[in-house]
């Protein structure tokens, strides 16, 4: 029988997904499953999105063009200038979810062995689309202690070899929800200008930001705009993460057309997508000031009732919608699993994701876990109660 | 500057992509520029799967399941199965288009260097999926003399190193209108399990076919069973090529586990498609009925009318909906861009996919373009006396 590639041996499954089994046992079981695991939010679509497909006249569902319809690519460029980013609609390439578009940015930028170098914990599929290019993710720690800011630049230049290509920033940060500063980003600049690397910044979340903080982007940068390369998407910001529609954003034109010959080997973005992505361009400010103003609550709910919890440490997030915990115990994972399969209190029990699975670095993120806060306030509470009841039965087996 | 990678620079345009510009310029100057050069179908999307998009009640447009839904899933298997291909919905990841499958049996079969045999001429983004893994295309010359048959397997024999993992066919053939015989696909199961070699095949035409002809699908060989990778698609089947739904399929669970990972890495293929494209299998019998019908006189008009025209050898086509037509010419790639630049007749010209881009081997099929029959016959009658027209005034120059 033939086998199957070294890569496919070595592609990460993932973290979650082991997991996903005792939660189902324990749903067979009659117990509920509060998922604090996943990045789903249950905010509505906006109406004028689905609306749109709702109402189209199509006929033929042809192919658009590889690049994403122009009229799209026009309104996103109107967005973005709204955000102070200026770009046109010959910076953009429609991708299918943020999650294509970072693949083309690190096909267009990187050979195999190459190394990009990404602060952890950060967003696990970065891994995977690392480990199917034969690109060498090279982590860089940040720290719960310090809400997981930018690590000191001196730390990234220990890293840098003539392997490195590039940087990836998730800003706000998944998992991590910190927002990185304007000096921050200032910093990250100067680093990538003075090695000759691109900046990659993933700034799906660029709306959720807290506390009256304020996103600044890379491309606000405007020295970097031969560096700088956005992994955009729809999907957290109109609550539409099924359309799979996103764009990769770049003022370099060598990337643009580099990328594009990635873009035309699979055709076309999805045609009914991009007319709800194009559609959901004009969702008044209303939707995400209401948006944002559930998601500060919540937030503000989880933080305080987690804090309430002994040996619990919380970075407090400024952005996105998850949050990295400590917890007192040694390995999250089998937590996470004993909670599924063991623990459950008036017929409930809850599901974290282990964090470990959000770093590189072997051994770090053990006895953290991921929240994602995309539920109601009243299930939020009850989840965190479960989870500290879960902690001291745990604690005192 | 930082610059791109390698693999970005060595990534093939698209052949076609080259002659926009001057379609474009042919347009603007008034000129009616028939297409010949596009796989997009003019048939219209049964009513059925637009009707299940516009009648859909979402609230929260969500992911997916990584593998796609699981009554999609099921669904699909029961179309498999009345096409005496009989596996489960665990045999079947949902793909975003055929080309997302492709991508993901590479990566799953195949590291750098790794080498896949391929019969040329053959759908050019095999190039271009294979370039961005960095795998090598081995091509094996198939020829027009005898409609493309598979070549003698001796060929193939000595093309196997070490190195291949898979032998890819598309049956029928983009390009070639080629339908393997059952006699050739038990020639190539042979051939894989003496060499232990992975059988993928592109079946996406898999309905088209000509004259009474069965389609034989390498899932039909009941021996192939860990061998054989289906890659297949909606787009082509209900002319919904911008919905990129596909699936990839297969019995061997190691390979579908495999791939699982890679899809994982993505999240999950688009969801509005998926409702189109689960209804889309509710399509009656007869609608195929009808489009085949409609194919295969477009294909007799075509042919004919080619046949007509001094110097020109057609490969008359099996099944899907494109024809290899030799030119009494030495380059196609130039005579493509004299029509649009140069040529007009009665207010209008041609546009054709000149057949070198469907060539691995450099220097084959330079006089060879390749034809779409998607148009209605009357354009398709048109067409080719432009074409037959055109040859006259190039020839005379």
């Amino acid at each position: 029988m033939p086998s199957i590639s070294e890569k496919g041996r070595r592609m990460p499954a993932s973290p979650i997904r082991k997991l996903v089994p005792y939660a189902e046992a324990a749903k067979k079981r009659g117990v509920e499953v509060i998922h604090l695991n996943i990045g789903q939010p249950d905010i509505k679509t906006p109406k004028i999105a689905l609306d749109a497909v709702k109402n189209n006249t199509i006929e033929v569902l042809a192919y658009s063009m590889t690049e994403g319809s122009e009229a799209y690519r026009n309104k996103i460029a109107v967005y973005y200038a709204k955000n102070d980013i200026h770009v046109s609609a010959d910076d953009i390439i429609v991708t299918t979810g943020g999650s294509e578009a970072l693949s083309f940015a690190m096909g267009t930028l990187m050979d195999k062995d190459d190394e990009i170098i990404i602060p952890e914990p950060f967003y696990a599929n970065y891994n995977g689309f690392a480990t199917a290019m034969g690109i060498n993710v090279v982590p860089i720690e940040s720290k719960l202690e310090n809400n997981f800011a930018l690590p000191p630049i001196a730390n990234f230049e220990k890293l840098i070899t003539p392997k490195t290509k590039a940087v990836l920033i998730c800003n706000p940060g998944n998992p991590t929800g910190y927002l990185y500063s304007q000096e921050e980003i200032k910093q990250l600049a100067e680093l990538v200008k003075k090695h000759d690397l691109f900046l990659i910044a993933d700034e799906v979340y660029r709306e959720f930001t807290y506390d009256g903080r304020q996103h600044y982007s890379i491309l606000q940068e405007k020295e970097l705009e031969e560096y700088a390369i956005i992994v955009d998407s729809v999907s957290k910001r109109y609550s539409m993460c099924g359309a799979r529609i996103g764009c990769l954003v770049s003022k370099n034109q060598n990337v643009i057309k580099t990328a594009l010959k990635f873009a035309q080997a699979r055709l076309s973005p999805p045609t009914l997508a991009q007319i709800a992505s194009e559609a959901a361009l004009d969702t008044p400010q209303s939707y995400f000031d209401d948006v944002i103003e559930e998601y500060m609550s919540r937030r503000d709910i989880l933080v305080s009732e987690l804090q309430k919890l002994d040996g619990v440490k919380v970075a407090v997030p400024q952005g996105a919608f998850y949050c990295v915990v400590e917890l007192p115990i040694k390995d999250a994972d089998e937590f996470a699993q004993w909670m599924l399969e063991k623990f459950e209190m008036e017929g409930s029990t809850v599901m974290v994701a282990p964090a470990a699975g959000f770093y590189a670095t072997p051994g770090l993120g053990e006895n953290q876990i991921r929240i994602a806060y995309v539920l109601e306030k009243e299930k939020l509470i009850k989840a965190v109660f479960l989870l500290g009841e879960a902690l001291k039965q745990y604690l005192s087996q």
